[in-house]
């Protein structure tokens, strides 16, 4: 029973997240109808990371079994030709071994927040950033984000609703930078907890904003309390972009 | 009478071109019913210029006279508010001398059109972006597009239905690059002749994928013959990027 590693990219903008939900259109589920359409095959498919409502993604990563043997190539276009009316796409398709897991294999994962930061809203990427008209201080933002790189008890930075155990994690990377009229923030680490980019972006861009003070970013971390976060950034300007794996797989 | 000058940006996957037609939704009906909203006067737009359906623009100028004086952001605030619900933005507003015309003042316009060159179709840029799965020579496609350069009889690269009085233009700039997964294609000349554009994209594209040579391009402009020309590019990876104005407007 050979098992297809698929890197999958969506405009999250029309799905109630990635976890199928009955009923609800998920990216999940337009996968998972995608592969019972051309192999006849219902299948449950596993995903590197359970990404919100509105939340985007350019290299979503899922692993699924079919019975069948079919060449890499051909699920990935038989899939994409059964989505062609959905903003799902899958990008690369590869077998991997049984024991091999999108989820629980997966050493990295990388998310890119984009800000539209201009008076005029956005035409062309509407719901895919996040707007701020007042120009934000992107270096402002960067120099406060070096607080949250590290080991640290992301309490302030965690939605209360987050199923995690721990609220302990190793942020890898957190970088902003100004590109043309978007703000870009970039956050690696091995796992998130729920809402912890964009608790910690809305938390920046008052920062940037110049309500908050650089070392007040440091506070809130200090502080471990979720009432210490600043406002949650919106969805639409998250994207899943990156998922990473020991090289063997 | 105040003469107000206006930067427009929109999504033209979702509009039967700019030219407002009864009944149709159109970019110049939605920028029309915006001012009115706000305004309440009933005016007619001028544009620098005449997007087909499915074009874009993140750059396209218009002008409008109002009988009241505005203050030139509350015009771009107001017009923006009025859509927000639509894919389209004033991402810029001056007031302007009475003898400056959107489209008689111009002297040049500029485009961009962006191919998707990779075997997965596009999940977030569908419908903004032509998907060419094969893979495109780029380097080739940039050498034939050089012999397109100058002033030249272009009948072989305009639309049947073109209007123009005359199809000898100067073509000032033509060129091809990758821009990793995208091929982009930038054109500028003073005007463009009807589906120009997508014509030389099309064509200049079945040399890309090794179907033409590059000596053809160069002998189809010769030929000054429609049915000379390549399979003419879709609509939907044109962009309207740039107008250009004498500096004293």
């Amino acid at each position: 029973m050979p098992r297809y590693r698929l890197t999958v990219e969506y405009d999250g903008s029309g799905y109630c997240g990635f976890q199928a939900q009955a009923s609800l259109p998920t990216v999940q589920g337009t996968l998972e109808r995608a592969i019972l359409a051309f192999s006849g095959e219902a299948v449950r498919i596993a995903a590197a990371g359970r990404t919100d409502t509105g939340v985007h993604a350019t290299a979503q990563t899922v692993h699924v079994d079919l019975a069948r043997d079919w060449p890499e190539r051909t699920v990935m276009n038989a899939m994409n030709a059964h989505m062609i009316h959905e903003p799902v796409a899958v990008l690369d398709c590869r077998t991997v071994s049984d024991d091999w897991h999108a989820r629980f294999s997966a050493t990295g994962r990388g998310y890119l927040y984009r800000i539209l930061n201009r008076p005029a809203p956005p035409a062309l990427d509407r719901k895919r950033v996040w707007h701020v008209k007042q120009p934000l201080d992107a270096e402002a933002m960067d120099r406060a984000a070096q607080a949250l790189v590290g080991l640290h008890d992301f309490t302030t930075f965690r939605d209360v609703n987050c199923q995690s155990a721990s609220p302990l994690k190793t942020l890898d990377v957190a970088r902003v930078e100004r590109v043309d009229e978007e703000v870009h923030l970039v956050f690696a680490a091995r796992s998130f907890l729920h809402r912890q980019v964009r608790s910690m972006t809305g938390t920046l861009a008052q920062v940037g904003l110049g309500r908050w003070s650089v070392e007040a970013v440091a506070a809130a971390l200090e502080a471990r309390d979720r009432a210490a976060c600043g406002p949650v950034a919106p969805a639409e300007g998250l994207y899943l972009d990156r998922v990473d794996y020991e090289a063997k797989a």
